[in-house]
């Protein structure tokens, strides 16, 4: 009795394995190979948010540290040019900082999403807030831009007059940093198109 | 026999046309409703647009016809501001310019994204433009947040002068293109998040 029945369950469990093997592969292959490029996408978007962050500190500290002292006084003070002179360039450090710190967070979100590639909701989170943060650097790239444009040209209407004959070096950095400030905003943009199209593909 | 022929045929015909009644409406219970959502979603696009296009021809108006004459002129000119006075006005003219031109060539697509709810492609391609005009509108208006706050304020440090005690009509107007600009800046990034959410309920 007990040998015929161990038989028997042996004859019925090895076709099961089987068969529960076989459609296992046939039933995941469309899904894997789905997985595998959300999977890649996930991963270019971790690079990406790596190479905005050195963006957006790079534009921070260029702009944070930037102070030129002139090698001539007068009698009543020295000619000194610092990045909080001007409220733009504090704004740009605010905004640049802030946008660096989100990027930070952003990182083991960015982590989950190559993890878990279906996790839908935290890519349409990231690109929501992603979306934000480009309107935010380019505020500040382009405010600054204006401003160091302003520095660079002077404008002859408003008797403003440039002041980049006298402070070479600090503007300089500056506009280093505001290029690299409209380096992040782009990275953003690139960062907002490829969520859509992973979200598109879900 | 022809009177029992269309007897036959009226028997036969309306439990026929009940039962597809009855199977249309169980079949499409779920995509209709779906199909409402998104549609509800196509007219909110829709309206948006307007909303943003008003806003960017407001912000290209007000800035292009500010030209403020003052009542007293010296020996060798008279004084003038005029929106090409500063090069940050005229990139901030152009630039919702060119976010109204997008505005209105969108709406035929917003259009179909109403008539065929379902089409996932037009939605991610207005995603990706609706995004760089956001960088782009909001840029435009930082630029000219940032001179209009200069020309108001002046700034000590690098000697540049408020010109707004004489000029004030000028600035209230420039002043008013700069919020008409950030709104539509705003609107496009509701635009953005509106096109999202409905990309991953696809």
């Amino acid at each position: 009795m007990d040998s015929t029945k161990n038989t028997e369950e042996t004859a019925i469990n090895i076709p099961e394995s089987k068969s529960t093997k076989g459609k296992h592969v046939v039933y995941t292959a469309t899904p894997h190979h789905q997985a595998g490029w959300k999977r890649g996408v996930g991963i270019f978007d971790f690079i990406l948010r790596i190479c905005a962050l050195v963006a957006a500190l790079a534009a921070t500290t260029t702009m944070g540290t930037t102070d030129q002292t002139l090698p001539f006084f007068t009698q009543f003070f020295q000619f000194q040019a610092s990045y909080d002179d001007l409220p733009t360039f504090m704004f740009f450090v605010v905004a640049n900082g802030i946008a660096s710190g989100y990027l930070v967070l952003s990182l083991p979100f960015s982590i989950v999403g190559i993890v878990r590639p279906h996790a839908a909701g935290i890519k349409l989170l990231l690109l929501i807030l992603d979306t934000v943060l480009v309107a935010f650097t380019t505020a500040a790239a382009a405010a600054a831009a204006a401003i160091v444009y302003l520095a660079h040209n002077g404008n002859s209407n408003t008797n403003w007059l440039a002041i980049c004959q006298q402070f070479t070096d600090f503007c300089q950095r500056v506009s280093g940093a505001v290029v690299a400030s409209f380096i992040a905003a782009a990275i953003f943009i690139f960062l907002v198109v490829l969520s859509a199209v992973a979200l598109r593909r879900h």
